[in-house]
């Protein structure tokens, strides 16, 4: 699925690294961390162990490098819809949810990663941590901003609207995953339109 | 952790099989589905393998018996809290809160499983996909109700309110396993409150 082995060719080695990143993210998605060997990984690039391992010296740097570059892909992706535009909260939000629902099986590799790292043990575990910490902070800031605009309830706790507009996120994913028919970027769009327009009692 | 090895001794049946399924459950939560085998089983409940296999012949029957047997847990530990009360589903949905708050390992096995049960060859994709659509009818279904009696707005649409509802506590657990100073609970009952007192734009 997806990437072509293309075996013996020497490729730049900013180009190998994505393809090898592509690769890992996909075996990621379908087997899980621990269902994942650097050999599987190796197998669907078309290099050998050794090849792999001079770019991406254990599977825990693998895997911290597929979702880094991952996080950092939506970012781009984010600068460009709003590129010189007054991103508003609902339209963000909502747009991120349309990027998503292109794209399965990404969702379903943070989803899986995310899990699996509730474990102490797991070697994403600090950074899905960190990622949910920072995720809280940019929509809570964002609450703020809003809020002195007029455009959302000053009543709103701007920490406790971030956490519930990120896990309504998350958990309407899932279901979506699990049950693609559902139309989960409507029911999100309407939850934060019910929240802008609720008179106000606060979310905390 | 929890269950203490009893070697050698003769347990009645169900009495072993609840010591087996205790096990099996932290197991899980800790290794996920493809990091535990039967052995650490067997080896944290102080019996054999084939004493194990006795009982549950696969991994594959283990889990779905964990899972099944936590659900029918929830639905003995619901029905106590209201029994003989009108459930209201503000209430019932806080209270299935408060007491997932109070257990975080069963609520880590069962966001690892349905996360791992996404690849459709995992033993509870199907149990995962029977869970949600279940849950969601339950939930429509009580939408419908307090819609007739007026405690919710006639205009919400009860299947998308269901799925919101259930990826909203979703999320929120994620959140608070990796952050337990998450109050998911009061966050939730606030969405909830949102809800039931909103004007009345359909959730869908």
């Amino acid at each position: 699925m997806g990437s072509e082995p293309v075996t013996g060719l020497r490729l730049p080695r900013a180009q190998r690294r994505q393809q090898i990143l592509a690769a890992a993210a996909e075996a990621f998605a379908e087997a899980g961390f621990r269902g994942t060997s650097l050999a599987d990984v190796a197998a669907r690039v078309g290099v050998s162990q050794p090849g792999l391992l001079h770019h991406y010296p254990t599977k825990e740097a693998l895997i911290l490098a597929v979702l880094a570059e991952r996080d950092e892909d939506d970012r781009r992706h984010l600068d460009e819809v709003f590129r010189g535009t007054a991103m508003n909260l609902v339209d963000w939000l909502t747009t991120l949810c349309t990027i998503n629902s292109e794209r399965p099986e990404l969702v379903r590799l943070f989803a899986v990663a995310a899990a699996e790292s509730l474990h102490p043990a797991h070697p994403a575990h600090t950074y899905f941590q960190e990622r949910y910490e920072r995720l809280r902070g940019s929509v809570a800031a964002r609450v703020v901003i809003e809020q002195d605009e007029g455009r959302l309830p000053g009543a709103l706790d701007p920490m406790a609207t971030a956490t519930e507009l990120l896990a309504l996120m998350d958990g309407l994913q899932m279901q979506w995953l699990v049950q693609p028919g559902i139309d989960m970027c409507a029911i999100y769009r309407n939850a934060l339109e019910r929240l802008a327009t609720h008179a106000g009692t606060s979310a905390a």
